[in-house]
Formats: C-alpha cells, structure tokens, sequence
C-alpha cells in the first residue's frame, strides 16, 4: 500500500466546508489505488491568530514540514482586515510558500463542457480554453524591502521587487517542462518596456528556451496579456510570470472557467512535496452556509496526486469524474442557472465520489 | 476667437495615420466654435532616435511646454525593441509624463452601440458599460529606482516601487472629483494586503473620500478587479489605481469597448494643460496600409476640448459624431464584423467630419 501523510489546513472562511470534500474524494481515490492516509489537521490564518497569536504556528509548519502534501481551504477574513500586516491571515500563505520553498504556482484553467453559460465570455471565444498560468512564488514585490517612512513632505511607502537569475532559471524550467507535456507553447509575461526584472526575466527565458527547441515561446507585455487572456483565451497554452502580475492574470483567468470556484492550484518546490489550495479566497459572505463550491478544493486534490504522487491515473480520474458531474448538470450556487436548483458543498461533493 | 497652441508629435507606426484624422476633426470642430489653431508639429520616439539619436528631444519638450495641449500618436516598433532603455521609443512617453508633470491619466471605455459585437464578452455583460479609469502616471514602479547587479549567484536586479503621499493625494482627489460630475462611485484598487504602498494608497484614499461624502467609495484588490472587470463591468464608474495596476486595467478594458482602436486617454497636470493620446500603440503590423482605426485619437481630441479647452459643448459633439457613425454601421478593420467592407481610416475620418 501507498503510505501517505497529508497536511490538512481548512483554514477560514469556507475553507473547513470545501476542505471536508477535498478530503473525502482523496479517501474515495485513495481507496481505488491501495493508498492509505495519515492526515493531520493544522491552525492557519485567522483561526491560528485567534488561538495562537500568529497567523502561521511553527507547529503547522512542522506539520507541513513532515507530510508529503498539505491541502489548505483559505485564509482571510473582515476580522483581521485591519490588523497589523504581521498578524493579518495572509502572511501564512506568504509564510508557507517561503519556508517550503514553493516558489512554483501552478493554476490551470480549463473550461469544463456546460459552464460556458456562467462565464461573460461568449461561448466561441471559450472553445477550446485549456491554459495554465505558471506563478513564480517565493520572490517579486511579495517578499522584497518595504517600508513607510516619514519624511518632511509627509509620509513615503516604499516596495521593492527583486529577481535574482537563479528564481527566474528554476520558475522557466518548470513552464517549459509543463509545456512539453502540453500544446507545447510558451507565453513569458513580463513588463520589459519598463522594469530592470523584466528585462532579465526575458534575458533568462531567450537563454532557457534553446534548451527546448520544440517549445515555441513568446513574450507578451503584462498590460496587453491581461487584454488577450479575454480576447483570444484558447490562443494560450502555458503561461509563465512573476509573482504579482501572475497574482492578477491568475484571478482573471477565473473568468474563463465560469467561475473563481472552478481553480485549483499547485505550489511546488524542487522535490515531489506540494501545497494544494483553491485559487478563491475564505468568501466570508457565504461561510458556514454549505453552498461554497468545492470543486477548486476537489481539483487541487487531482493534482496533489498527479504532482506530489505521481499518480497520474488517479489524477485523471478526479477530473473526469468532476467533468461527468458538471456535465449532468449538477451546479453549486456560483455557477447555477439562475432559477436552478442548485446542490450544497457537501451534496457536490457527493456526486465526485459516485461518479469515481 | 479662440487661439489654441496645440503640439503635434505623430510618432512611429500608425501614428502619423491617424494623427491626421484627429488634426481634421479638431479643425472641424473648431471652425463650429470659432476656434483658430495654431499646430507645431515635433518628433518623438523612434523617429526622433533615428534622426536626433535620443527618443524626446529638447525641442519637442519646448515645443510641448509652448503649447495649450499636445497631441500624440503613437511611439515604438521592433527596430527599437533591443535598444538600451535609454534609446526606446517609450522612454520618450515616460519623459513626457514626468517632465510635463502629467501625473492624472484617464481612460475612459464606453461600449458604443452596435460594438457590442466586436468584444469577446456577452452582450447582457456589456449594457450599461461606462467607466474611467483614472491611473496615477508619474510614480510607482515606472520611475524608482531600476539596477542590475551582478552578484557571486548570478545577476540580480531591482525596481522599486515608491510612492509620496502628496503624490496619492492629488490623484485620488481627481478621481473624486471626476466621480461627482458621474455617478459618483469610486473603486480605490489596491494590493494592501501586501504592499506597503498599497497601504499608504488605502488610507490616503479613506481621508480623502470624507471630503465627498455624496461619492460612495469601495477598495478592491487588484486581483479581484482584474477579474470583476470583465464579470460585471458595468457596475463600475470610476477606478482609481497606481501607475502599473493602471497599465494592467486600461488595457484589460479595451475588452469592454469591443477594440483597443476606440480607446483615448487625457494625461492631465495641475493646469489646463494637457496631452491626448489613443491607448492603442504604434501597431506596426498595419502601419502605411490606412487600414487603423483613428476612433481612438478622435475621441483623445474630444477630451482635449473637454479638459483643456473647457468645452464641454465641443466634446460632446465629437463624441456624438462617432456615435452616430458608429450606429450607421460604418467600421474600421478591428472591428468590421467577418466578411464585410471595412472603411480605411481617412475615410472613418471623413464621416466624423461629416457628422459634425
Ligand atoms: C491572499 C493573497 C496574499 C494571495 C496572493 O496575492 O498571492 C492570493 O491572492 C493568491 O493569489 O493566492
Ligand atoms: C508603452 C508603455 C511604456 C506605456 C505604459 O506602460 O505606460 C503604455 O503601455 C501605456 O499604457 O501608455
């Protein structure tokens, strides 16, 4: 049997709901292919700030340290919106991704047969859709100086974003290998008209990319990515970019998949270890509620087993099974027809599990 | 009569094209309010490397501060890309922004009737569409600090993102401003969940909005937005955001319109003085061919009357005439539907003329 010890950080918001259905559909294909689990369950975010005073215990990350994934909900709430930076939620993603070395962010987007409807794109300009949009993690403005100082004029925010060739190397390495496996074509996202990072980000692809010459690559301005990702969205295969601006083309994908709860995601680092999360956020307007999607959660688990398990079988067979379910019609609330019965998170999840 | 000074800097590409159609409509409109013109005409950008080996020479500068407005086409093209920063065509338009003080970009997409069409969003996404983005543009990541270095682990390199609270202040003012003569809703967007700047930018814009009381205010991050944008467009009025988040949005907009080529933009200071431009660039794809849209430049000349000239009068009528060419089913190239006869873009010109 496939022993595996798994993270589990629902988290806030509906992070717990949408956890819960991760967890059993990783049981119900965890139990197809001889797999037994250990799971244990860790204080993140708000919750953790609650309890513990940090947004990120030194016990979760021991706990991620020693499992061979971790599945995490969402973080965030109004509660702490307020709160000084290093007791807001978010500092625990920040804080896991750095201390793991997750510097590889992988968010695909795929348009699943009958949520063209739910999408503000018109159903043409989304045939075909399968892209993925690979985010540098662990560097950029999400992790250089900052600071606010007073000056004589009043007060100065400062951020910095740094690159250094060795993170910008690693991240087009993984963009190109995901390539190969794909349409094998590469979009390097960047804004080299203006930025000094830019402009060695595209130094160090041109240099990477002979190193896959059947790879086709194209570099593409961040401001007009953003506008052809909704104009011609099946033009694009594989995306690669720095941290914020792979922050944004990221969320504004959500738009071609119908909606933020359809994205998964993947952050990896050098081995097979990965944290798996939804792209979407705790959504505290609907927590506690039983009606969040779950199928981001359902999706991440589908890669957990393609990238951290390398079970590529399981995988697919996540993914077909939330695909049989879309296509018979089964809908949570955010991508329901208006009018539409629409099922809870736990009654979606249920589906996912018959139909494996 | 009313003498105007108004600087001329056609630019690479397709400038010099549709440059002409917006010189044409200006004078058209202008013979209606008694206006007389006086146009110097400068080199920017590529051409001004070429001859003058510097991308914003002194006397275009000159020229631009002699002038009531300036009128801009369009700068760049691929036999600049690989030149050092200091010899790209875009360093002249950062020049200019900086020099001239222009720190107020707005960039208004309007869906006009019958370009529904054209847009890859659902038309019901589209009704009611009418907001400005108004983007900060002499500060941010675009004019701090920028170095590489080279370091024992490889090159290194950094830009800074620098922001003075003064220069938040008078841009989210404008905003404001701008919101009480529509419909009074401003988005602040921001990354303050991260960002340092971001922060500062959030608690300027909630000292500020207390001076508008009748104007609602909402913050949105910019991820959120990026995707909000193109899910429900039409429930924005103004958004007010940095330099680069600015660059990101205006251009994702362009997707609300049906087409970059009907996009304009004012780049404003503290005075009368102004520079008008499309947000569209030099498309050298289809330069000399006659075949761009001026819509974009024809409506920047609209805003020039608005913003420089305080002629509301005038504005409107520009804006009327390339509705109702619109409406009559007259297209350029971009957004001529598959298959049917495509005006060039003089004679796109000439029916504005007419309709004046
Ligand atoms: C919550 C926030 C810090 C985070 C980010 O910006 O990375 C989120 O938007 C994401 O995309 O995972
Ligand atoms: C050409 C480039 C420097 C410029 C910018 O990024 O500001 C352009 O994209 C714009 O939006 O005016």
């Amino acid at each position: 049997a496939n022993h595996k010890h798994v993270a589990v950080l629902p988290g806030d918001g509906i992070g717990p709901e949408i956890v819960d259905e991760g967890v059993k559909v990783m049981k119900a294909v965890g139990d197809r292919f001889d797999y037994t689990f250990h799971f244990s369950f860790g204080l993140v975010g708000g919750g953790a700030i609650e309890r513990l005073k940090q947004p990120l215990p030194e016990e979760t990350l021991t706990q991620c340290r020693k499992a061979d994934a971790v599945l995490l909900g969402a973080v965030g709430g109004p509660r702490w919106d307020r709160n000084p930076p290093h007791l807001r939620p978010e500092k625990a993603l920040l804080g896991l991704r750095k201390e793991l070395g997750l510097y590889a962010n992988l968010r695909p987007a795929i348009l699943y047969p009958g949520l063209e409807s739910s999408s503000s794109l018109k159903p043409e300009v989304l045939e075909g859709v399968d892209l993925m949009v690979v985010r540098e993690l662990t560097g950029g403005l999400y992790f250089g100086d900052k600071r606010t100082e007073k000056t004589a004029d009043g007060l100065k925010a400062t951020d910095t974003l740094v690159y250094h060739e060795h993170e910008v190397e690693r991240i087009v390495h993984r963009a190109f290998q995901l390539a190969q496996g794909r349409r094998k074509h590469v979009t390097s996202v960047d804004k080299a008209n203006i930025l000094e990072s830019s402009r060695l980000w595209r130094s160090v692809v041109e240099r990477v990319a002979k190193q896959y010459p059947e790879v086709e690559v194209e570099h593409m301005l961040v401001d007009n990515c953003a506008m052809q990702m909704v104009r011609r969205p099946a033009d694009f295969d594989v995306i690669v970019t720095e941290n914020l601006f792979g922050d944004i083309l990221s969320d504004e994908a959500a738009i071609l998949t119908g909606s933020i709860g359809m994205l998964p995601s993947a952050s990896l680092g050098e081995g097979t270890f990965g944290l798996y999360e939804p792209v979407h956020g705790s959504a505290p307007d609907i927590a506690g509620q039983g009606v969040a999607n779950p199928v981001a959660t359902i999706l991440s688990v589908a890669m957990m087993f393609r990238h951290s398990f390398h079970n590529e079988e399981a995988a697919g067979m996540i993914e077909k099974a939330v695909r049989e379910v879309l296509a018979s019609g089964a809908r949570t609330m955010d991508v329901a027809s208006p009018g539409a019965l629409a099922l809870s998170t736990e009654e979606m999840g249920d589906k996912v599990v018959e139909a494996i």
